[in-house]
């Protein structure tokens, strides 16, 4: 999307996803000012049209928008902290991944130095960045995101809003990583599982994407009844999920794969049980995710 | 899809899921005959145009094909063993749920009684029994499953068969629960995590679709690595995904929300990291799977 009061843009670290960050800025027509603290990663950039910073002051001096992209939350803190008065009035938007509680303390730092802070997460690979299909959520400040929302929209597509709350960004982050590697995990040990019995990962791909398109579209009735706290049973009461987890262990057992996964999924629903939710729907195993097994 | 020679069928079990297989039966017009091991469940069915038999020994008797539908692996050898010379010349489909040592057990106890037998797993909920999204898989003799195959089309309209061992439609099912199971405990922590900040379930459904269905994007290129046993990064290193890792575990305990699911998921990939996969794409913890922890 073009905007047509294109206002100028800085991009500070130029690794694999800053570049494309500040490819996609330079795509939409925004005036790009980038900075990384090594040499030798502006080139291609530069020669697109950006034009490449002395220092990380001279960067941030040079627009109202700073999109910080580096390694960690320790590179941003280092990278704030020699900042002075130049961040006044200036929006810093961080891209790179930590933790929530890492944001809040860079929005104080970024707030003793006058400018305010958005808190974003890149849910996208560097090469869908600038497109359709790229989702980057940001928190903070609701004044900040409005004023820069067209410019944050050369980034991705799917751009949102989260809350004011500084950590919402990170968390979400996490969240989904987390669902993300727990997908990634599963279909390993199904595919080690049939692999002990000769059968190819490749064919056990059209099962898998149907079991797991199947259980995304449970979500929404899931997340209705977590809202709720209320969880009638949907499909299956956890005590039979748990008879067919008994299953997976003994399956494990038998070809010699890994059944530490399949114990571990049993040991949760067997707390759930034990806390006496064996007749209800699998969305009750959320009240073992909210309390630690210890408490 | 309406057989045009429509054969007649039996079904044995009349819980949820027998009756949904027996009615599917019964839309497509086929002769149906039914048992159930406690009487009161075959009304309805009746009602559709069912026989009900006497004795299960009368209910195999009436059809080449004989569908068995009941709790568990110990409940099909209850059915089983004290049928004589009726299964003869006949095809027993067993779609209870079980392991698949207990399916090439029951192969050869059909086998004793001069019965062939195909082992079936149903990936659908009773309700789209019948429909173009059901799926079920058999494993066992691809000539049973031919000449049965229009039958077993009125089941589910994505219709499977996967190989000659019996133990394979089973295998291929705690795969897949193993898999949506996992999907949902990743989906459950997240909304815990979320939901200790304040942010509702139904509000992580939108973002948490994303993740699942990028990452489903990804397993074919993840299972061609496995299948070629080489793990080239194609997005981020297990030594990347590890420093993430420590972030879920740390916003887990920051807010009180159980951290062993993201401890469990960081363990894994130490083990990997520990095993020289640090540099490899995510894929190479399929190593980790194949091999008990112990080993
Ligand atoms: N790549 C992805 O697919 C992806 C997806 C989502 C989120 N992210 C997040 O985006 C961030 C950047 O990832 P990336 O893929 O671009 O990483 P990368 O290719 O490794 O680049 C890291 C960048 O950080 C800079 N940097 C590191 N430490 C620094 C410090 N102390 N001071 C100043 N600059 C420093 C590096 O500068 P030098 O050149 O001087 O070393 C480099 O520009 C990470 O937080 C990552 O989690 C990445
Ligand atoms: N429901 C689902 O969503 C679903 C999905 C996929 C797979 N499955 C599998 O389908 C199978 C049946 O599930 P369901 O939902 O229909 O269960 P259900 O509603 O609990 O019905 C169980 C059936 O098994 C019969 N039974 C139990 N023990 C028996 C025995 N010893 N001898 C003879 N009959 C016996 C019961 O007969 P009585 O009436 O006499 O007790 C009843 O007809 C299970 O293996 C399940 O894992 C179910």
């Amino acid at each position: 999307m073009r905007d047509l009061d294109a206002g100028p843009v800085t991009v500070i670290g130029l690794g694999l996803m800053g570049q494309a960050l500040a490819g996609a800025f330079l795509r939409d027509g925004r005036p790009t000012t980038v900075w990384n603290r090594t040499e030798g990663k502006a080139g291609e950039l530069v020669a697109q049209g950006a034009r490449l910073a002395g220092s990380a002051d001279e960067a941030v001096a040079a627009s109202p928008l700073v999109v910080v992209c580096v390694s960690d939350q320790h590179a941003v803190h280092g990278l704030v902290e020699p900042l002075g008065d130049v961040l006044e009035g200036r929006v810093l938007v961080n891209l790179s991944s930590g933790t929530s509680q890492a944001a809040r303390d860079t929005a104080e730092q970024v707030a003793k130095r006058g400018g305010a802070y958005l808190a974003g997460a890149i849910m996208a690979v560097p090469a869908t960045i600038g497109t359709a299909q790229a989702t980057i959520v940001y928190s903070g400040p609701k004044a900040a995101f409005d004023r820069h929302e067209p410019a944050l929209r050369s980034l991705a597509g799917r751009t949102a809003y989260l809350g004011a709350d500084h950590g919402l960004a990170a968390l979400h982050e996490v969240a989904v990583l987390s669902l993300m590697w727990n997908v990634l995990n599963g279909f390993l040990h199904g595919a080690a599982l049939l692999g002990a019995a000769g059968v190819d990962a490749s064919a056990f791909v059209p099962l898998a994407k149907e079991g797991v398109s199947t259980v995304s579209d449970w979500l929404d009735g899931y997340a209705r009844q977590i809202d709720e706290g209320a969880y009638p049973v949907l499909d299956s009461t956890i005590d039979t999920h748990l008879a067919a987890m008994e299953h997976v262990v003994e399956e494990s057992e038998a070809l010699g794969v890994d059944a530490e996964l399949p114990r571990f999924v049993k040991a949760l629903a067997e707390r759930a049980v034990a806390g006496g939710r064996g007749g209800d729907g699998y969305a009750a195993m959320i009240e073992s995710f909210r309390t630690p097994a210890s408490a």
